[in-house]
């Protein structure tokens, strides 16, 4: 199924990938007879614990998360009080629109604000994650691996995230209610991407937009791979022809920065150990804090970041120094929103995560700024 | 309202308390007419939204909270959907025990468990601040201020956090749910005291439990304040009367690690900006993962923090370089876990985290750790 491929959305990154040869924004099909067979292997769906039980035995050093640590909301006496309690099952999400889209509904913490009091731009991605994670896991389909399919597990392949942009109309505030949708579609030949629509609860209004691209990487070699045709026939079925954000710009390659074209170099960003993801590895989410880093204050402070694209190009270790580098100019072009056909962003930005030692590219990323309490 | 007081928990600090000279457990006393005075008090609680609106008008520059970030709970068209989506007034908490006690459960998301794979200690003090604040939120009687009662307000005090103890007995996996209880007492003369305990949510085993201890500050003079007798009045009904860490030996003060005596030092520490809370002061849970850059690498991979000890001493802000001082030693004494009589840390260890500059103190802090896998 091809929501179980992309549970390891921003645990996993690749040294060796090569996110330019892949076709991004493809084509999507769908027809009678793809509907049909969609609800007929979803109706095996089945919500149970066994699929949590082994969810890294194919990708175990990749993804990040094992055994271990997958959710237990399978166990049979988690849920034991669930009448005079919470309803922890709504928590985790359920599915809706036939199963083809998986919907989550999040309180904004208090400890998930920001210093200009909303959700900061971690915590929407966490939250993404979050969503994408318990997609896979209710799916009852995980087969034998957290990232992968039956058919791609036996060839040791898993899915590794390329590019991720998220378009943000409005953040929320602490005790404010999100409800997040999240599905997945074919991209290109070789590609899956998911999207994500985060609304207001209250209002129901689209307030976030998001989408990523994935593709499948050996496990062993770490060499991108074809989708091997068993793999295609696996999770077509589940794909959802609906994309989140339409006439966008955002495809085009970012520049790389370097000394030379940065304005703003900030260099030393030791991660921490609470930076580790379980593979002590770093969270791809943390990537957003390093590149804020070199990013002017006054910006920080009197800007909204509207929009932000991430190039995910090599895996990092808390044993690596890093830099990150920002170049910021006026906006010249139609900002990526689609919500609000007229905005425009004030600022645009370039921005190049490195490898303090051998300069390596991390993160490549562009993000796009309105200026504070400015209408659209 | 006593629960109302301590909202600004791990949000305040303060550059001027001096906790030694503060009693804390002290000997509470509940008797009939205390218990009818709570009843009738309480009984005048109502859920509303006006108290969200101006929570930061005593204490803004200090509790780093004010009003636009003030939950929506409140807000009538918040839960128009309620019926068919998730019960968020139940993802908020609720009043439980006669309303001496407000709980709320939380499932552990897949972006709060570290390198071990379990529910981080950032992790268990962010919820452990989520519910407390919750807690003063859904009282309705936050007055005019967001850490402080009407006689506070009319007088510029502030509540402040001198001190934390928090003893694990089981870290949470990712998926887990645990429900937190809180409530607050009285600690000595003129001391507030705020009590958690976390259950796992299936077994109902406490698996966590903390204690916090509060003093009053002029939020202008920044000078510590005797509780005034009105304030005494205005709170006293609300204590409950129930410790939650029993023959405590934590009490004692925390000895100032030096150069001299600390076996790992880690400098240059920068707090980057996500690290910021709304005042732009670090929130005192950043302060827990500085604290674990200076502790072996070997301490972090095969022990867990099963208890923590944090004292505060001064605030601290974005531009301050900071230093984080060690000293690990084997464990002599009893552990304070009272959950199980027996059960011994293996190791011990104290910590300083103070400016680079001037070496002034920020936080000093006490831990013990167990041997990963060992039995109690």
């Amino acid at each position: 199924m091809a929501g179980v491929n992309d549970a390891r959305l921003y645990l996993t990154r690749s040294s060796l990938w090569k996110p330019e040869s892949i076709e991004v924004f493809g084509v999507w099909k769908t027809g009678d007879d793809i509907c049909s067979r969609k609800r007929e292997v979803r109706s095996l769906c089945v919500r149970g614990s066994s699929s949590y039980q082994s969810v890294d035995r194919i990708n175990g050093n990749v993804t990040g998360i094992n055994g271990t640590v997958a959710p237990s909301v399978g166990k049979s006496n988690g849920w034991k009080n669930e009448k005079s309690g919470p309803t922890h099952n709504s928590m985790l999400g359920r599915f809706v629109e036939d199963r083809f889209v998986f919907r989550q509904t999040f309180v904004i913490r208090s400890y998930e604000i920001g210093p200009d009091k909303t959700a900061t731009m971690e915590t929407i991605m966490n939250l993404l994650q979050e969503t994408a994670l318990n997609h896979v896991m209710s799916s009852g389909l995980a087969g034998d691996g957290f990232g992968a399919t039956h058919e791609m597990s036996l060839r040791k392949l898993i899915w590794v995230v390329t590019r991720i942009n998220i378009q943000v109309e409005k953040y929320s505030c602490w005790g404010d209610v999100v409800e997040i949708d999240t599905w997945v579609a074919a991209s290109g030949k070789n590609g899956m991407r998911r999207d994500w629509i985060i609304r207001d609860y209250s209002t129901q209004q689209i307030i976030t937009r998001a989408t990523s691209t994935w593709v499948i990487m050996n496990r062993e070699t770490r060499r991108l791979s074809k989708i091997p045709e068993q793999v295609r026939e696996e999770v077509k079925p589940f794909y959802l022809d609906r994309t989140v954000i339409k006439n966008t710009n955002d495809s085009n390659k970012i520049d790389r920065l370097s000394e030379e074209t940065a304005e703003s170099i900030r260099s030393g960003l030791a991660p921490r150990w609470s930076d580790m993801d379980v593979n002590q590895h770093v969270n791809n989410v943390k990537y957003i804090g390093w590149i804020l880093e070199s990013v002017p204050m006054n910006v920080l402070e009197d800007y909204n970041l509207t929009s932000m694209t991430l190039e995910y190009r090599r895996e990092c270790r808390q044993s690596h120094l890093l830099e990150s580098l920002t170049s910021m100019k006026e906006a010249e072009v139609e900002t990526n929103l689609v919500i609000a056909s007229s905005c425009r962003a004030d600022l645009g930005s370039t921005h190049l995560l490195r490898m303090q030692e051998d300069r390596a590219e991390i993160v490549r990323a562009r993000a796009e700024w309105r200026l504070k309490g400015k209408n659209k």
